[in-house]
């Protein structure tokens, strides 16, 4: 079961919410790098349910413990091991789904891949997987930020019928501001309407789909390879690797397939000042041939709706009989509001790579792209 | 520049345009396969330009050679290394644009990147490139065919506004059947209308968009893993990887999201007569939690406008510079038709690797799904 | 810091003597096997020091503490991360040494390339590190018995000058045999000789080195592979993988150099009764061609004597000044005893990785060679 | 089989002696850099068969051909295929011995794991396949020349019984002054023993081994990683993966065993005039903790006697009958010259990605050590 992310900032996760922890191993992190334990935590508090009642009230402190490859507040280029222990237990509520295939769940498949239920609370299915991702992710955030300047903003873009459309201009400039929204959709009016319809659907005992954006900024040109690596392909990659993910786009993505080439091409100019090579629009998303092109990068990820539901539901039990099923337990009416800071994780660990990979073999690059003053002496 | 794809099947392409080749070394094939190069060799002029006036007129053989790892027409269990020799020269046309930067090209982030450009033809953001995992994907579609009895068919969904609307129920069942139409939408009105469109757009210098969509067929349940390498995460990778694809959907895709999970759910069922357990819908796309579910496999990807157009547009140059530029040369006005058999390749590539590795790990479900008897000895 | 081994049973460590615990994430470990916890426990413990008065007196339990992929006693196929506490905590020792460069110790290596000290300890090049691997090979160890029958047995050969020549006909043939010797040097009057040896530079504050012969019974023929992944190139990694290893031979190894052709190749024979291709000799070392050829796999490696010692040494410490160093702590006069368990636990892990490939690739050999009622169904 | 070398400067090896041609797509190659095609067709050369009658007669151009990845004589970043075509054709020697399996060579072991021989010349395990890794080492050892001025020089040791004894202050300083030796054994005396010794056992049909000395001059220290990516584990896997290589010996290697640690410490001092920190003796071999120090790399290799000899010997078929053969065809008596550069270049290729990876994880390390000038602009 690969679980492994990461040509040189390798990022090993383990863990089911049945277990006793959950956590990572990040292993090619340079040494000397003041390790930032609190905007770790920060992170994984973020990602954490039971922040307000749209999500799953399944309480967890998600404290991380660091076992090694820091010493003294530094990291030391060993690996590092974080976890968070599994403070719930396995309830009865999974007791009487045991033996039955939730529809659209890993249930069925795993049972057929591996000849056992994903158990109880979905074993690697289990939502629960990514919390080792997150705080791998803190780390590179803060590398990202220090180094090159590099900041993602991930929000909530539709849940269900109601589409926010907010425009370029209006893209939140900071995560801080996109979770005053309980839903993490940062424009008023849609944050409404979408708790509302979240509330709603909770209380019918049925769950809905929707939308996450992100935005990196401050990305330099050069990030991503031109063929199997493309940065491009290497998030789509990371995105889809998140459970209930369905579908993802880069800038313009099906929307502009249905253009002529020369509306949808983005014209370069010269930016005034700065002399710097800018494009007027961004239909590409920030990326050009699998590399980045020094604007926004812009990405955009399917979720469907959650899959256990409390109402009742035709099935079949690992009998190979007909059944039907009501879903007990606490589960998420809509995955969205906490997708996004998952989705943010992902990203940075993508990008964390790409850096560390052009460094190994462009140094030039680095010597012009990178704040030399944050780089660790060595 | 990462070229190589594969945990066990591993496939690493080389070769630019303006090389003397571009090819393929595929290692970790099983030894004893009868090796079927004309399959191959099907697939490379499948994937060839110039087949009709649809698309860039640039003629290739495209013959393939194989310069190791058969031996006696079977596979020795040797890397095989498969190449087509580039026979088209390099064109005054591409001296004209050597110091512009083409928009929603590779050429500015090459620039960028390596400190040169993406050279005529576009180095290895050529979509010559694919001609080794065409070749690759030849022998990784026959073993999946043989062994599993697995098909895979793409075809044209969309070409600009013109969506062609194929229900499920009239899924093309062959790509022998697909090729009978020019743009390669298995509908003839559509297709009509695509053809219309696309000789409109290449006289006027334009070019358009449009979406690949592709089903798997005969998937046994169990392919994929749960979490880094989930079946569409590396789908999604996979497609990506093409040059010009902007978006991957699996199953409902977007707009699964607009849905409540009551009414998205795929119903389990037990089918009469073979007692299999099969879903009433498949908006999964016939995966569920990363792991097939024996359900056809359902995607579609999303490709831009060929950027290089004839048309006059804006842009900068190499010395930083605004300036015009109208592209020379011969550019595919769509890439939809040529994609299909791209998409299908990629789409192997995944399946015969993630079929090795559940090979390796649980030797029991091979037994219980695979034909034995067309395994070779060893 | 690559810490990760193998291609598909994949064993990731982490820890150092210093930090909270030490451990590893097993990935690519199939579902359904019954999870030997206490082998994996008697593995450990013989790899623990304090065991004799031959080893360094620090105390510790080495519990071992599996925190994912088993429930209820069976492996699930997700990774399984076993971790082991660290009871010691760091002595006073250790900060006179904290500015000075250990002769031959990783001490002044881990200062040029990190920038900081191989800290107290030693950092990863502890010998604490081999806990995760010894855990990790103890599940493949288990594996590679119940399903090919393979046993693996490594004991001390030589220490200092006192060389057992124990002959093939006297290998030993079971760890617990081997055991009964405090030295691990199973000859009796071999072994009483070292233990004299090993007390008197213990004594005098010094050290020595010796040699670590080990056998792999039952191997079937036809693991490894013919070019990089060598079965003998994998064993010399894996064995120099291991602090204070400075050598490595197979079969007739740097002896065999002398020697003609005609005297040093093994003659083939057909094995009355069997039918088994065999070899009257086994210069080969059970491998030919880097692929295993179904004799006893023997391998031998080297380890200097301990680096740290009690012995006043010129060294210079980290201020660029020459100083005067005597050492203290708890320091193995001669690591060879504790040696013998991790020689066994690299081994495993070359072979279970070699074996799961092989799988993947050449499954009609799987059938051929494993014992299909130990393969747990799927 | 796996054929791939290295985390970031990746070598990929195709190619069997019976093929088309033999060759290597090597990825991860900076951009920009010179490409030093007559410096590769130099090793290539000194690698090369027929150089005088000391080896197989065989003879072969080995010309090198480039088919992608450079560009008006620079490297673009793109994978770079090199290949030599296969001059010799399979002769009537080999059908002869089709069926029976020659003593310690790989025929038998291939048969049993993939159901085939390792057909005339060999298959993979022809030394024909390090031509490719030859060819990329080549690039690799330009690489290392001028960005850090690292020199790697091996030569013929000992040949049978006879020993050079070539001490440190005698150890030659160039690949030129080793090749003014028939034998590649720089110390006039030992050289004209072997040549009769070698002449001899040809003459008789027979043949014999030896060992091969290497060492790396001027190698920065942090070179290698602490647990698994020891410098000398890559080194030892490296030495081993070459056919006929039976040991591997990193300093001291099997002889410090026998010592006290007081006597086999290398003791630190201070340089005078460069204040460097050097060791007065060089047991550890230039590697302390897996960890390059500074100080000269010294390793050996075992090679063990050519085990095809046209001498009579006993062995089986592969109908499971026990037979005689004298095997036909030209091979080399003593494989220690030509094993000479094949040495030097898995060297290089070690070197040159610890230096990569080395460059993505620590760059003030970069920053310190490398010619910066020499450094291509990106």
């Amino acid at each position: 079961m690969p679980s492994t992310w990461g040509k040189i900032f390798k990022v090993s996760t383990y863990g089911e919410s049945h277990g006793v922890s959950v956590g990572v191993i990040v292993d090619g992190v340079p040494a000397g790098i003041p390790f930032p334990q609190e905007e770790i935590q920060k992170d994984l508090t973020r990602r954490r349910p039971g922040q307000n009642d749209l999500t799953t009230p399944r309480d967890e402190d998600d404290l991380v413990i660091v076992e090694s490859g820091v010493f003294q507040g530094k990291t030391t280029g060993s690996p590092i091991l974080m976890k968070v222990n599994n403070k719930n237990t396995i309830g009865s509520d999974y007791d009487e789904m045991a033996h039955v295939f939730r529809p659209s769940h890993a249930d069925y498949t795993y049972s057929e891949k591996y000849g056992h239920r994903a158990h109880v609370g979905g074993g690697r299915s289990s939502v629960r997987e990514t919390i080792g991702r997150v705080a791998a992710a803190g780390l590179a955030r803060v590398i990202l930020e220090r180094e090159l300047g590099i900041q993602t903003v991930a929000w909530v873009d539709s849940v269900g019928e109601i589409d926010s459309r907010i425009e370029e201009n209006e893209y939140p400039l900071s995560r801080d501001y996109v979770d005053q929204f309980p839903t993490r959709c940062p424009k008023k009016s849609s944050n409404d309407e979408m708790e509302t319809l979240i509330r709603k659907l909770r209380d019918e005992g049925d769950s809905v789909g929707g939308i996450v954006k992100a935005v990196v900024k401050n990305l330099p040109p050069g990030l991503g390879d031109p063929v199997y690596d493309k940065l491009d392909a290497d998030l789509a990659k990371a995105l889809l690797s998140i459970s209930a993910c369905k579908g993802f786009e880069v800038g313009s993505g099906f929307q502009g397939t249905r253009q002529t080439g020369s509306r949808h091409n983005d014209e370069f100019y010269i930016e005034d000042g700065t002399g710097k090579v800018k494009t007027r629009t961004n239909r590409s998303g920030g990326i050009q041939g699998g590399i980045s092109n020094g604007m926004d990068l812009v990405v955009r990820a399917a979720f469907k709706p959650t899959s256990t539901i409390k109402k009742e539901q035709k099935t079949v039990n690992d009998s190979n009989q007909e059944t039907v099923l009501k879903a007990k337990g606490r589960h998420d009416p809509c995955v969205l509001p906490r997708a996004v800071p998952i989705v943010e994780a992902v990203i940075n660990l993508v990008l964390v790579d790409a850096y560390f990979y052009q460094r190994a073999l462009q140094p030039k690059w680095f010597l012009k792209y990178a704040n030399l003053e944050s780089i660790p002496n060595q």
